[in-house]
């Protein structure tokens, strides 16, 4: 493993990508591009297809005509990393192809997730078969760490193998395990060669990057990603702890709530249009109690989302 | 709730039927069909697409291409409980439909799998909007509940307000939380009024129709169906407790390894066709140490597969 860091690489903060549906559940796309164009604009970069945009609640189909959608409204694929991981390797192989194929930065794979207590000998075969099947050495795949959700862990001894083997391609982590000695560990095996990691929320932001990491991505990026970006430029600067205390503040708001419904209904509410709220099952949106007391935090801490909905 | 108990619908044992694949590992539509044919001879029933059929590591387009061919082969629908439940609801209610026009006996659900700690509002919605978007009179909805696996358990109370919600289309359910307590709660407040209930293995097949359930659908079908079925038919007899006994004894063979590939490597022995043994990712065949302990273990107790690719 004597891959040098990469420099051409994404990094930074991304988001990961909330889905709008219209009254039917569909993907809305105009309401998509619109909320894609924003996140740019404020310097965050488009992790499409994560878990707060309910991937794994739209087919294979859906997520390739979303790919198709980004793609001829002009958006730049290089600031685009969709999640590919599926539970089928057919399915993660055609949706990584797809992304590849339109020139994406990179793909967040998570690993097959239905079976539990599997081996790292499997879960080592199955990248292996994504990475045979898809054939093709722009491919760049950040492996997803998330067992909160998974409840498949990536462990350190699967990374290094996986590493060894596909050097060119394995080319990072999102690292959502929750747990900051896990972070770091990958920080300091596996950052120095050439494998890029992102924290999995701003939470971790400032460590990360002191610890010579690249990044964020961070569901709460799609309501507050000027701030967090923010901090990922200046993070050497004199304030950055005080930055990363005013992003935790808001965090904290939000995980009072179900995650995903709102940060929908907080799009839904400054943006004046209360259709964004939509989830589909088995999410479900947030009540009006529920809205009301986010809402009402939200004013009183004098949060804005500038320029949203413009 | 005032339904009576259904005498059409299907009963007894059923197997999720393990899927061959080939050295591509394309699934093996010749071996599939003759293990399904044997299977039947048996007298077991085919729950195709079950947790043990690596159902989930097949895309929907595979799924539905095995469900074709079995009625090409003219197997009877009627004996066929396909497993549809995926994590995005447009695949399920595709799989649904399919499995439905096509006459099935009905079809084992699972709720959607990829977020943890989801509310029964979400669940019933997901339920839900497959039956509508389904729109069919003929469909029976078989509950799967195995939180140890998908980690997303179906309450009593979720039961409770489907079978209010959709009476005619709820049919029963597949206990495979492993726990007899949560089945016999099901058997005493839904199997009277028509909710059929199957244990999730052998285990507690006896157990089970005792208390008024129907059956057992179970991975050890898959190699010892004839016993299993004998018992489901003659459990009224004074020897059942000893049927139930060597079945238990059977299942702790396998129980000693991975079930899957243990269930794999015993029909490539058995059926003397090494190819049977092949598993997709992130599963993983067993060893040879394993294969020849399991195989050794097997013969001693003079186990037999007859009539197997006769």
């Amino acid at each position: 493993m004597s891959t040098p860091p990469q420099t051409d690489r994404i990094r930074g903060v991304l988001s990961p990508v909330v889905t709008p549906f219209d009254r039917e559940l569909r993907p809305d796309g105009e309401r998509y591009i619109q909320h894609c164009r924003w996140l740019l604009e404020q310097g965050v970069g488009l992790a499409v297809f994560g878990t707060n945009s309910e991937a794994n609640s739209m087919s294979v189909a859906e997520k390739i005509a979303l790919l198709d959608t980004l793609a001829a409204a002009g958006l730049p694929a290089a600031r685009i990393m969709p999640g590919t991981g599926c539970c089928a390797i057919a399915d993660t192989a055609e949706l990584t192809r797809h992304a590849v194929r339109l020139g994406c930065a990179g793909v967040l794979m998570l690993p097959p997730f239905y079976y539990k207590g599997v081996s790292d000998e499997g879960l080592f075969r199955s990248y292996a078969q994504v990475i045979e099947r898809v054939g093709d050495s722009r491919l760049r795949i950040y492996l997803y760490n998330i067992p909160p959700v998974a409840q498949v862990p990536i462990s350190l001894s699967l990374i290094e193998r996986l590493l060894k083997a596909y050097p060119g391609t394995i080319a990072g982590i999102k690292d959502s395990s929750g747990d900051w000695s896990n972070t770091r560990a990958m920080l300091e095996q596996f950052q120095p060669h050439g494998f890029d990691v992102f924290a999995g929320s701003e939470s971790f932001l400032l460590a990360t990057l002191r610890g010579g990491g690249v990044g964020c991505i961070t569901a709460t990026g799609n309501v507050n990603p000027g701030a967090i970006a923010r901090l990922a430029r200046s993070w050497q600067q004199p304030d950055a702890d005080v930055q990363q205390a005013a992003l935790n503040t808001v965090r904290g708001m939000f995980q009072q709530f179900p995650m995903i419904s709102a940060l929908k209904a907080t799009i839904a509410h400054y943006a004046d249009d209360p259709g964004w709220a939509a989830v589909r099952p088995p999410l479900v949106e947030l009540d009006e109690t529920q809205r009301a007391a986010l809402v009402q935090a939200l004013d009183a801490a004098g949060f804005a989302m500038p320029g949203l909905g413009s």
